[in-house]
C-alpha cells in the first residue's frame, strides 16, 4: 500500500521493453483530483538530466495531474534530442490521458548519456494509461517499475488524526547525497492543501529525511521528489499535521533507502551534537559520513575513533568551530575516545548489528545534526564497477 | 640513494620493537651542516599529531640538525602524556648527539590513539646514533623504517646545474589527501641557502606534488615534510634552480606514494583544462579524484563519463563557472563526451594500462589544474577494514 492508498490516485507499472530485462520499467501515477496541486525538489546537481529540466517548469505553476517514470535510462547529458524525447513523453501521456502535457511530470533513472528507445517508451505509456487502478493495491505494479539497482520496491504511508492520507513511493540503492539521492519519489495525499502549503509541507520533509542521507556522497543528475495532493479526502488538515505526516513517509522511505544502499552491510548513523550551529553539527557529520577510511573500518567491525576524529578534523574551523581537546566519540554507544583522546577500549564495542550508531559530542554549542550512511564493502565496489550504471 | 646523497647528512634506520613484527620503525636523519637550514610543511588536519605540535614550534626559527621518526604508532589524540613523549624523544637524540632538543624534528605515523612504546623507541634512538653513516647508500633503511602499509621503501634525488644535489624519502600508501596525505617526507639538499629560501622553495613544491595527491580523500593527522639544507656543496644555487630541484624530487616521491597506494589497480590522473581559474579547476579536478563511483568505475575498466559530469555537476557555480553543454571528457585520450553529451563510443576507450587519463574541457577559460587519485578496489576495501591502521 503506498500511493494510491489516499483517495483520489491511480497507477500502474509496466514492462515497456526499456530495460533488455523484459522487468518492469515504466510508472504512471495519475492525481485525479478533484484538487491537482503539485510540488517538486530535484537534484542541486548542475548537470540535469532532461526530465528534470521538463519537470521544472512543468510543476512551476504548483499544478501536475500525472507523472510518468522510467527505469532502464536517466535521459541525462542527451542535449536537445533528449529533452525532445521526455517532451514527446508527456505529450503522448497527456493524449492518453486527455491532460495537458504541462501537467505531466516526467521522471527518468538509469545509465547517463544515453538516449531512451522512445518508442518502446511511448507505447508502455499507452498500455500503462489502460492498466490504472486504483485502491490501496493497485500501486505496487508502479513501485516495482522504478527499480534499477534496488534489491526491494520501497513503499509507505501514514494517515493523521484527521484522516488524511499520505503515501509514498521510492526507488534509489547508491549515489545517495544530500540535496539529493539517485532518488525518484513519488508522494500522494488525499489532503485538500494549495500549492504553496504543498510546496513548504514537502521542503521541510526533504531537508531533514532525503537531504541527510548520503551513501556515497555522490550527487545524480535526475533526482526527483513529487508530492501531489487530490483533495479526495475534502479534510483540510492544519500544515503540522500534514508536515508530520509527508516527514514520517519521507523518513520511512529514506530509511529504507539507505537500508537497500548498493552493497552495504552496515547502515551507519552518525549524529553530532554540542555543535555551535545545526550547519556545523551537519558539516562535521558529512564529512565523518564521507570518509571511506570510516566507512571501511565499520565493515571490518572496528570502531575506529581516529578515523573519525582525523574526519572532524578535516571540516575547516569556520565551519565547525570546536576544540580536538573537547571532542567525545562514542560507537554503539561506547565511549571510546573522550577529551580528544581514548577513553573505554575498543573492545567492548559490539560491531555486529547492522546499524551502527557513531555520536560526536563537540563540547561547543548546543546543536545538533544527523547524517545516515552505509559502511564500504566489497560488494559496493563489485556493483559500480562490475557492469555500467 | 636518498637523502644522504647530498653532502652534509647521515642516516640510519633501526628496529627498535615499536612495530610488533620486529621491522625496522625508527629512522633517524642528521644535517652535520656547516649549516642548519630547515623548512617544514604539516598537515591542514586541525587534529594534529604531538610530534607535529612539536615540529612545527622547533622549526619556526628556520634551523634544524636532526629527524627522528618512527612507524608504528602516529601518536595522535594521546594527549600532554603524548606531547611528553615526542618531548623526550626529541631530548633523548638531542643528548645523544649534543644538540639542542630545538634543533631536532619528530615524526610518527601508524594508528591514532595509542601511546608509543617510550623506552623501546628511546634506546631505539640510541641504537641509531650509534649507527648513523654517510654516503649515498646509507640511507636506504631509513626509507624502509618509515614504511607502514607502503609495499617499497620510496626515494629519490636529483641534481642541479650547478651541482647542487636534492635527495628525499617518503612513507605513504592511504589516507592521501591536499594539504596533506598520511605522509612523512624527508629532503635534504647541500644547498647553502637561508631559511626564508628553504621556506619557498619547499612550499612551492610541495603546492604542486603532495598537495595535489588524493588517494582517498582522507586527510591525516600527521603529514609532515621537512626540507634540510646543510650548504656542504658550498654552493648557493639560484632560487629558480634550487626550486626545480626540490619539485623534481617531492613529485617523483609524489608519483611512487600514488602508485604504491593501498589496494590500487590504476593510478588516475585528472586534468581539467578550460577552467576560469587554476582554482576552479582543482576544484572540478577533486571532485571527479574523489568520487567513489568514478573511482570503482575505473577499477571495471570502464569509462563511464556519465559519472565524470556528474561528479563535475556538483562543484558551485561559484567554484568553477561553466556550462554543462560545453564540457568535453576525454578517457586515455578518447573523447567519449562531448558538447555534454556523448561522443565518441566508450568500446575504443583501452583502461588496460595502470595509468587513467581523465581529461575535462570546461570550455569556460584558459586554466589548468590536475590532481591524481587511484581507484576504488577490493584491495583498498581489504586493506582498511580488515585491520586497525
Amino acid at each position: 500500500m503506498s500511493i494510491t492508498r489516499p483517495r483520489g490516485f491511480r497507477a500502474t507499472g509496466v514492462a515497456a521493453g526499456i530495460k533488455s530485462t523484459g522487468a518492469h520499467d515504466l510508472a504512471l501515477v495519475v492525481n485525479d483530483g478533484p484538487r491537482d496541486t503539485a510540488a517538486a525538489v530535484f537534484t542541486a546537481n548542475r548537470v540535469k538530466a532532461a526530465p528534470v529540466l521538463w519537470s521544472q517548469q512543468a510543476v512551476a505553476d504548483g499544478r501536475a495531474r500525472a507523472v510518468v517514470l522510467n527505469s532502464g535510462g536517466a535521459n541525462a547529458c542527451t542535449g536537445p534530442d533528449g529533452f525532445a524525447d521526455t517532451h514527446r513523453t508527456a505529450e503522448h501521456a497527456a493524449e492518453e490521458l486527455g491532460l495537458s502535457s504541462q501537467d505531466v511530470l516526467v521522471c527518468s533513472t538509469g545509465l547517463i548519456g544515453e538516449r531512451l528507445p522512445i518508442d518502446a517508451l511511448l507505447s508502455g505509456v499507452t498500455t500503462a494509461a489502460g492498466a490504472l487502478a486504483a485502491g490501496p493495491d493497485a500501486d505496487a505494479d508502479a513501485a516495482r517499475a522504478i527499480m534499477t539497482t534496488d534489491s526491494v520496491p520501497k513503499t509507505a504511508t501514514a494517515t493523521t488524526a484527521s484522516g488524511v492520507v499520505v503515501g509514498g513511493i521510492a526507488k534509489g540503492a547508491g549515489m545517495l547525497a544530500p540535496q539529493l539521492a539517485t532518488m525518484l519519489v513519488v508522494l500522494t495525499t488525499d489532503a485538500d492543501v494549495d500549492a504553496a502549503t504543498a510546496d513548504a509541507v514537502l521542503r521541510a520533509a526533504t531537508a531533514t529525511t532525503f537531504d541527510r542521507v548520503d551513501s556515497d556522497a555522490c550527487m545524480s543528475t535526475n533526482d526527483t521528489v513529487i508530492l501531489l495532493a487530490s483533495g479526495a479526502s475534502g479534510i483540510t488538515p492544519g500544515a503540522d499535521e500534514l508536515a508530520g505526516a509527508v516527514r514520517e513517509v519521507a523518513a520511512d522511505l529514506a530509511r529504507q533507502l539507505v537500508a537497500d544502499a548498493e552493497g552495504a552491510s552496515h547502515d551507519v548513523h552518525v549524529v553530532v551534537r554540542a555543535a555551535t550551529t545545526e550547519r556545523a553539527a551537519l558539516a562535521v557529520a558529512r564529512e565523518i559520513a564521507r570518509s571511506n577510511l570510516v566507512k571501511a573500518a565499520v565493515f571490518g567491525n572496528d570502531p575506529n575513533w581516529g578515523r573519525i576524529v582525523a574526519a572532524a578534523g578535516c571540516v575547516p574551523e569556520e565551519v565547525a568551530p570546536f576544540a580536538v581537546e573537547d571532542l567525545s566519540v562514542s560507537v554503539n554507544g561506547v565511549e571510546v575516545c573522550r577529551a580528544g583522546g581514548a577513553h573505554r577500549d575498543r573492545s567492548e564495542v559490539d560491531m555486529t548489528p547492522r546499524e551502527t550508531l557513531i555520536e560526536v559530542d563537540l563540547g561547543a554549542g548546543t546543536a545538533t545534526g544527523d547524517i545516515w550512511t552505509n559502511d564500504l564493502t566489497h560488494d559496493y565496489v563489485e556493483e559500480n564497477s562490475a557492469y555500467s550504471s
